[in-house]
């Protein structure tokens, strides 16, 4: 092994479709000799690294703690070995506890790298075509998660646009906090799940609406837009911003 | 041509090396007829579509009105034609004036198609392996433009960590707005040029040094990243986060 050469690789997997990781990920993965991954990921990714020994670290039955040691520990026991990868849904560097795992490495004395992904909220803006940021009314965007570590609800209103992640099953009580928040009733919100996918879904809502997405959406993983990036794109005037719902 | 395939495809092409494109992103542009396509983009891409026209339509010498309706004439210009890549520098939803782009092709009466790509903020807080949300910390990212449409520069504090695009050349006015709004001198910030580039340059501060950040990264493209984000992974205790300026 080269001795800068990193022994792990983090590679942010994008949202899920395996053609949505970056070309430098796929390459990556064609090198693994382990591949150290999420429950989420698309089982076509394996296609990309069919030489690797692939260990599922996502599974149930462990609570939080628990986990993230019993990943810490594969890390340290595999990297000795090098090209380890550690792959990630969406982008690692966001929800993607990726401190805990960088510190296991560095503190046992291996060196990696961080491949970046596509995150959820931008493979959700992509599918239904109504982009983040808009001229006039969308100079910042916010992602955030709904759930705190305590598995509390919560919700904010400090952007133009706010995505919220795993936020999936409490869609109607994820709409109350956006009214307590200050969100008016009629912002636009859109719920987009299994974003980049050809059974991707998306609904549009506002916020006195959006608890009606769980019919549709159900078990799903969902994106919730909320604010200017959620709004159709249409020229001013033309009706379709002016029920949102429809 | 499929009468339902998308005319005119919107491709994100990461933050500027080539391989940091999906592999969607790059399939489709192995497809194109025409590429247009923005200055900042990596010549590497090219050769992943030597048979496609390229156009640069980021041309200098026009206003910002002028340059947009110039490039919404182009695509309505080619889009009949089919097989047409709009290349965006980072991801097409983020401050990439997609909302403009997609009427214009709309109200013309073609299809597209949206490939997401990795946004810079992605990409340098992979390069300095320092993720933007932190256990405890980071429940939220801000993803914002410091400059307004209008040129003037503005700064907020609403997340744990906020990633301001398109600061470069004015970190010591960024550092002055970030006071006023009520950052501590203290905080750490990180600002990353040329992400997932060969030549990337990382450096710490915190938002009272930031100004002193312009003597290494001059005039490239830089992401600043403020907040919890911005902090060295280490362990708690062990020093390296009492001076992130280090």
């Amino acid at each position: 092994m080269d001795a800068n050469e990193p022994q792990v690789v983090f590679i942010g997997a994008g949202p899920g479709a395996a053609d949505l990781i970056t070309v430098r990920g796929a390459r990556r993965l064609a090198q693994a000799r382990v591949v150290l991954h999420d429950a989420l990921t698309d089982p076509a990714l394996r296609e990309l690294a069919p030489q690797a020994q692939w260990i599922a670290v996502g599974k149930r039955g462990f609570d939080y703690a628990e986990l993230q040691s019993r990943i810490n520990a594969l890390l340290v026991e595999h990297a000795p070995g090098g090209r380890v990868v550690r792959l990630k849904g969406g982008d690692p560097s966001v929800f993607g506890r990726l401190e805990e795992e960088i510190l296991a490495l560095d503190e046992a004395g291996y060196r990696h790298e961080v491949v970046p992904g596509v995150t959820s909220a931008l493979a959700a803006a992509a599918q239904c075509s109504r982009p983040l940021t808009r001229r006039g009314s969308g100079r910042s965007v916010s992602l955030t998660t709904a759930m705190t570590h305590l598995g509390l609800l919560q919700a904010t209103r400090t952007a133009d646009t706010e995505v919220f992640y795993m936020a999936g099953r409490q869609l109607g009580a994820l709409a109350q906090r956006l009214r307590e928040a200050g969100w008016p009733a009629d912002t636009p919100v859109c719920v987009v799940s299994r974003a980049g996918w050809p059974d991707a879904l998306t609904t549009s809502h506002t916020v006195a609406t959006l608890g009606d997405a769980h019919a549709t959406h159900a078990e799903r993983p969902a994106v919730v837009t909320v604010g200017a990036g959620a709004r159709p794109v249409a020229a001013a005037g033309d009706g379709v911003n002016d029920d949102p719902s429809a």
